[in-house]
This record gives C-alpha cells, sequence and structure tokens, in this order.
C-alpha cells in the first residue's frame, strides 16, 4: 500500500484507510506485506511505487487523483510505468454530464495512462484506475472505500487468514511470554503476537492468533490458555474480534 | 519514521503514532518526510531500517520492544548497525528492582546495542534506546508519546513550519484549483494543498497553506481569499489549526 499526501506526513490528517484496506484484504486472503506514506513529490511517488510493484502482487495507492495542482498522482503512475496519460472518454463524458465543458482543472480528473483501465466510483466524482498491478482510489476514505469495492473481486487471493484473541487480565508479558513462545516454536505456520494494554481498567495482553487453518488456530488457542493456566495465569480467555 | 508490527498490517490496530510524531516533529522544525509499516521480519525491518537511516537526518521506530517472541526490534537494530546486543546494566538494575531476579523474558527488554543510549521512559517499563541517528521507541502509544519527550531535544531542527488553514464551504475542487494554483505558482517556496470534505454537513475544502516563513504565509492567506472571491468562491474563511 502507497498513502500518498502531505497531510498525512504533517501530521494534519490520520490516515485510517491503511488499517481499513488491510481488513478488507484480509476478507479476500490477501495480505497486507508493507505500507508507505510519500509526500506529494513526483519523483518520491514514482521511487516508492516502482520499488512496491516490483516487489508485491499488488498495489494499492490512495490519494492525489483530485482537479487540484497538489493532485499529481496520476502522472507519477504514468512516470512510474512509462507510459503517457490521456482523456478517458468515459470521464470526459461524465465530467460534461456534471459540469457541461469541464475547466481545465476538471479535465485533470479524466486522466488516466494509457493501458490502464478505470475503477468504479460508486459514491461522488471520477472513477480510479488500475495499470499493471497498480490500483489508484481517492485519498478521501468514503470514497476510496466504495472504490476499494471493484478492486476486491479483481484480486487473487490465497486461503482467508483466521484471527482469534485471548485477552489475559492482570498479568504483564513478562509472565506470558514464556508459554507464548513454546506454542510459536510448536505452531511454525501460526503467527502469534502480543498486544499489551494498561490504563485505569487495568493492564494485561491481547494475544492473537493468526493463521490459514481454522483447526489449528481452534486449537492453538486451547493450548494457548491450558498452558498459561499451568503458568499460573489463571484470566485468560477468548474474546470476540481480530 | 518506521513502524514495526504485524497488528498495524493485519488492521488489528489503528496505528495513531504516525501522526503524533509528525506532529510533536513539527514543533521542533523537523519535517517527518516517509513513513513505512513493515512486518514482524527481521529481515524486512533490517532493509527497511537502513534504507531510511542511510537517507534521513534521524529515523524513529515504534513498536516491538517488549518480552515477548515477536519482540524482534532491538535484535534488527543491532542487525542494520552490525553491532551485537548486551544487557544494559541501567535497564537490568530497574527490572530487579521491579521483579528481583527478573526471567528470561524480562532479561530481553533490557538488551540494547553496542553503543547505544537509553531513552527515558517516564511511563511504565523499561526505556527506549537510541544508535546512531536511530530512535527506538515503544509501541503502546501512551509510552511511546512519554519516551520521544526525550527525544525532542536531541533532535536539532530547522525553523518551524507554520500552516494556516483557508476552509471553502458550498465550492468544489473544480472551482477552487485555478486561483489556488496560481498562488502555488506565485509562491514556490510555500505548500500549498487542498483537502476537500463533503458529507450531510455540506461540502467545500479545506486550503493548507505551510511555510517557515510567517509573514509570506500570513500574506498568502489575505492573497488566497481575496482571489477566491474574484473566482467567485464567496464562502472562503480562514479557520483555527493546522
Amino acid at each position: 500500500m502507497l498513502v500518498i499526501g502531505d497531510e498525512i506526513l504533517s501530521g494534519r490528517t490520520q490516515d485510517t484507510n491503511t488499517s481499513y484496506i488491510a481488513r478488507y484484504l484480509g476478507t479476500f486472503g490477501v495480505d497486507l506485506a508493507e505500507a508507505r506514506v510519500v509526500p506529494d513529490v513526483h519523483e518520491e511517488i514514482i521511487a516508492a511505487l516502482n520499488a512496491l510493484r516490483a516487489r508485491y502482487d499488488y498495489v494499492i495507492t490512495t490519494g492525489g487523483i483530485g482537479p487540484t495542482h497538489d493532485d499529481i498522482t496520476a502522472d507519477a503512475v504514468a512516470g512510474a510505468f512509462g507510459v503517457e496519460l490521456y482523456e478517458h472518454p468515459e470521464i470526459m463524458q461524465m465530467l460534461r454530464a456534471r459540469w457541461g465543458e469541464p475547466n481545465a482543472a476538471r479535465r485533470r480528473m479524466a486522466r488516466v495512462p494509457v493501458g490502464g483501465e478505470l475503477v468504479k466510483n460508486p459514491v461522488q466524482g471520477p472513477p480510479g484506475f488500475t495499470i499493471g498491478n497498480v490500483f489508484t482510489l481517492a485519498g478521501v476514505p468514503v470514497i476510496m472505500r466504495g472504490m476499494l469495492e471493484d478492486v476486491g473481486p479483481r484480486l487473487k487471493g490465497g486461503k482467508v487468514t483466521i484471527a482469534r484473541t485471548v485477552r489475559v487480565e492482570g498479568s504483564g508479558e513478562g509472565q506470558i511470554a514464556e508459554p507464548l513462545e513454546a506454542l510459536a516454536k510448536a505452531h511454525p505456520d501460526l503467527s502469534l503476537g502480543s498486544y499489551p494494554f494498561f490504563g485505569p481498567e487495568g493492564y494485561g495482553s491481547n494475544l492473537v492468533i493468526r493463521g490459514r487453518d481454522a483447526g489449528e488456530v481452534a486449537a492453538t488457542v486451547d493450548e494457548l490458555i491450558a498452558a498459561l493456566d499451568a503458568a499460573g495465569v489463571a484470566k485468560a480467555f477468548e474474546v470476540a474480534g481480530t
């Protein structure tokens, strides 16, 4: 995933697209492997996009496809692929239906790299596009989420990852670590993570077991609770949610 | 900034550290130039850290410094710098004061790369550390924020960036784009961004003017409102916040 935008790097805007996309992809059996945030700088976007698209099956970009001068994502994607931009007739038709003859700024939104296809926008404004293994979506979350619905079905996913959570209350990670590590070693195909919490409501850790084999994940939940109990961590129980 | 953690990439945890750190660094005149999120995989952390520390003045990492088997950040930072880890006597002393003789898991938290220095943790648990131009902090936001207070004063920042926002209501970006771009061209040292919003409360865009010269930023706010007015965008006014 490539998040494009000065507003994320300045801290002005809290990115929520990454976590949404991560969860969405998960339901298609596609794992988010890396995320990068880069500024609105042509060469930076190209360099990051070329690194990511060479390495991963898919890349999703968010941000920078509006009509203003700082919306340079289409230029950068075209630059990364070494192709030109052209005004897509379908988008021009949409813009004309909405605005009459669109001004120069609005026409910018019709530009798609040669060889690209459109990604439907069911929310508001012009579509996104896809070229090669790259999907270019809007940055505004409600629009991005709408576009994503046209991305998921195009992805070739693997088996969906199952995640189950065992919550430990009143014991710190220092007490949990040993049984957790033993279980992680016994189940090399699973990923076991520990995410501590503490605050006015108490302290503890959420232990997340992730894997593609639902049976192994379920068995490991039981093994983990038993192992914690044997280690003197009595208050460990499964909770809903991933 | 390097965010380390499977829980961010799975979408289980919403990262808020990046935007917090971006805003915090801004007050020291340090700009966040890039952010990456990588999984809990030794080689991935090393590769990303080496790329970032070679390119930027500073790198801040978050996550992976607890006592469990998936906390591998210290190992990866040491690997990136090509040095060993050792048990830092000050941390061992803290752990002993808290736990008596600490178990193997807790001792993991005392490990610091040779040549590193500690970063104070005023909240809970052991400190972070710094080596070279890298600062390694906890991932739990409340702890990370506490540690950050010991990082800021060590940074050599530039002039602080000023940001001011003009809010446009009832006009879309297509109408704003032309006067905005003219102003951006007239002020190459400033960054002008347009961040559209729409929803039940109406639509419009927040236009953010950023720069290090407060006088130029202030003058540009006035110029922008005048230029928008001339372009028929009457409802444009400065709002608080960056």
